[in-house]
């Protein structure tokens, strides 16, 4: 193992470790603007906010991360050594980085049981971190937007979930039509499991391909899910993929899912003969039906919330009901290549999480939004925030008055009035022209000796100024008009910066 | 090294690593409160936002933490395995979790330094944390939020800083007296260390020993830290710490900084005198003076900010002038100590810092507010926002007609008021208004057969029926009158729970 290397160079290279990146300004800013629409929504659901730390104890994290095959892949660990611990087995203990919301909050309500109203209902928001290869879009950290409620049994929580994350949705600014929230039930698929007869523990390892095998359908279509469910899959790089070994009969069983054809009701019929025989996938029927009754009575029926056998969800812990949310927007990038979008959050019940550590059994359901996608999302359908102006930038033609110009940004601020003084060196003021450009600043102000004899200052527009730049094309005409340039008395320097902003929107 | 124990017990303990903490609605609430007024202050001072990833490879982070005596303490590392890397140098590489905002903020310029305006003035907010022993109040993950200005050589920069950092204390809810902007200057400092002869980098480790020394004035007073600068100190437990072993007259040299009495201008002249002989300390002494001229010109000399000699600051990446937050209240805790609160932040100039990666020196000087610090603060002098009251709870009498009950919490939800289904079991009806109460609900919204057949809804005001409860004490008169409770049309609902919300503000 290597060791962080004392003799290395001492000048270190600036870079980001892979798969993380910086957010600038304006992604930031439309974050801010997500979250806070989020958080809205989830405030009037009656969810309260809760903020767990970025590390657990590995073990009160478990592992349900979907895909990992090897033990301590998907999740950040480290030693944490405590020297002064009295209890040695507290001298060294392995953390992990958060990789979900759900089972740090898992561990919360475990731990203080006895004092929370029960039902429980949480939402939290934060950066969550996969030890992952990263790829294109694909980051090792990211931020989720959760809501959960921990100790309700009725199916109503789950059917409020699906609501929520329609109306999270709207508020968003997606339109009716431009997405939907897709359920199902771990039970329909576990009652899928005894119809092919691998209940029991030594099958789980096989039920396992299964289940991701189905989960790739957007992806691969229904030959590939095929393939992936009988003898394997050669992808395009020629990688072979061993699959789960079902027989003919056993892969039409499962890819029923997939095939079953008409409305939600006849859907759930056509299941329902196929599970006759299994108590589990009847119960999860049941539920689907009971769910679908409920959102359909508060209006949800009506595209934004759909019943839809086929969906799966990666994570290992859910028990019961499972949510999508799937944009139905058809975008192209930059390039004009078709972008589908699929998932942007999902959630479902996960009975048995906090039982873990309490052995008691608490039943719970959440959704979960993945936000940079979403936010990618609304960019592409141009429904995210526009990037706002940058500030007022008082120029500085004199060095010795700093404290002068330093008064006019003061009083722009006062004003509520975005604004700073240009702090870098002011020789040449061509310079502090591009930096106002840069920063997007609307306004300059200058004041140079002749400005300040005659008690004025000089407002360069440079919005304005940027449009006549473009319809001139006479460098005369430029300094004969000096178009977007306006001399004020100092004392309407807050006014007249005013009406310029007001003047622009 | 102890792995991770695959025999370990099925059942973990739910338990908070030591030294992290969970953050409770109230909290996380004012919190976000606060965290708006610093942004919106921090947004008219013309900073960008930027986020930074929570790691970074360890070598780019750097050690600059005070107070760590051995390699590898205050930070969180681990090691990055990527056996798909081609690079065989980058298969294994140590991350650590970051300590401050500044360090990534040093990595982030060196990395995008062609593409960034200059100057770079970005503001962030986000959790650092620190590998220490956790102590009362001390964890081990927290939250700054800071502003910073890159690649601004001006002593205006720093000025700048000082009033950001007033303006916000005020826009927090301080009053003007209740805290101050200290400023002092490395410079002063390494005038002090040339006249005292440990200049040199073989007396770096002696001169350290001095600065944590003079740091601790605040807290062991003159005598103690003449202690620590002599033969060393031991404290009330019996521990012996190290002194710096000056002489007398070197003591006396250094501990100027404490003996300055006067003005600032008065201060800054004795300084002066004993600094005569040393061109760092003389320069350190005109980017005060500078200073003080700057911030005064701005009206800010009234008691906002001060020149103080004393201040040390103990980050060691520091080059010129230093800032500290001191609050100046006098507040008891729970039990009537009093309670110093000292320093919630401070910053100052670190012109090497970037130049770490480049080997180009880049003027760069900031301010990191401490925000639960800060926090603390506001609580105690009853400044920090209020809780929010509870949803609307509607009861669940009759478990059939769920639909309906979710209705009403619609209706009440689209008229923006915050409201939700109990979830839990609705079997014992009395649980439900427990719940309700212990969610700080304002209203219960009941309806039984009865009431729905006469297409009425109860609404229980809870708030005005506590306040009827502590006055009732005979509980026949409570059954006769029934405080606090009112039959209204359903088709009312929403009218009458705006009604009682608006009655209790």
């Amino acid at each position: 193992m290597a060791k962080p290397d004392k003799n290395a160079p001492s000048r270190p290279v600036a870079r980001l470790p892979k798969g993380l990146r910086d957010i600038g300004a304006d992604e930031l800013r439309q974050t801010q603007a997500m979250i806070e629409t989020i958080r809205a929504v989830y405030e009037r659901y009656g969810f309260e906010p809760l903020e767990t730390p970025a590390f657990e104890y590995t073990d009160a994290l478990g592992k349900f991360l979907p895909d990992q095959d090897r033990p301590n892949e998907g999740v950040f660990s480290f030693l944490d050594v405590a020297p002064e611990a009295r209890d040695s087995k507290d001298r060294e203990q392995w953390l992990s980085l958060r990789y979900d919301l759900t089972a740090p909050l898992a561990r919360y309500v475990a731990e203080n049981f006895q004092d929370l109203p029960k039902p429980f209902r949480r939402y939290a928001t934060g950066s969550v971190f996969r030890n992952e290869k990263p790829g294109p879009g694909r980051f090792r950290q990211f931020t989720q937007f959760d809501a959960d409620t921990v100790g309700a049994e009725s199916v109503a929580a789950d059917a409020e979930m699906c609501m929520l994350a329609a109306d999270t949705m709207e508020a968003l600014g997606f339109a009716r039509g431009q997405y939907v929230i897709k359920v199902n039930n771990r039970k329909v698929l576990d009652g899928l499991r005894e119809a092919v007869s691998l209940q029991g523990r030594e099958h789980d390892a096989r039920w396992l391909i299964v289940m991701r095998a189905l989960d790739k359908f957007d992806r691969l279509g229904l030959d590939g899910v095929t393939a992936l469910l009988g003898a394997g899959r050669k992808d395009e790089s020629g990688d072979f993929t061993k699959g789960a070994e079902l027989d003919t009969a056993a892969i039409a069983a499962v890819t029923a899912i997939f095939a079953a054809t008409g409305g939600i009701d006849e859907k759930l019929a056509q299941l329902g003969e196929r599970l006759k025989a299994s108590a589990v996938g009847q119960d999860g029927l049941a539920e689907l039906r009971t769910i679908w009754s409920l959102v359909s009575a508060a209006g949800y029926g009506d595209g934004r919330i759909a019943i839809d056998p086929s969906v799966v969800r990666g994570l290992e812990y859910y028990t019961g009901p499972v949510f999508e949310a799937e944009l139905l927007i058809h975008a192209a990038d930059d390039k004009g290549n078709p972008v589908r979008f699929g998932s942007v959050g999902g959630g479902g019940r996960y009975d048995d999480l906090v039982a873990r550590f309490t052995g008691q059994k608490v039943p719970a359901t959440g959704f979960s939004i993945g936000v940079s996608r979403l936010q990618a999302a609304l960019n592409l359908i141009g429904r995210a925030s526009k990037p706002a102006p940058g500030p007022v930038v008082v120029t500085v033609m004199d060095k010795d008055r700093i404290a002068d110009y330093q008064r006019m940004v003061q009083a722009l601020r006062e004003a509520g009035i975005r604004a700073e003084l240009y702090l870098g060196n002011p020789k040449k003021f061509g310079r502090q022209l591009e930096y106002a450009d840069k920063r997007g600043a609307p306004v300059a102000v200058i004041q140079g000796t002749n400005e300040r004899e005659a008690g004025e200052v000089i407002l360069k527009d440079l919005i304005e100024g940027a449009r006549a730049a473009q319809a001139i094309t006479d460098n005369k005409e430029w300094k004969a008009t000096r178009p977007a340039q306006v001399s004020v008395p100092e004392e309407k320097l807050v006014e007249a910066v005013r009406d310029i902003l007001a003047r622009h929107g």
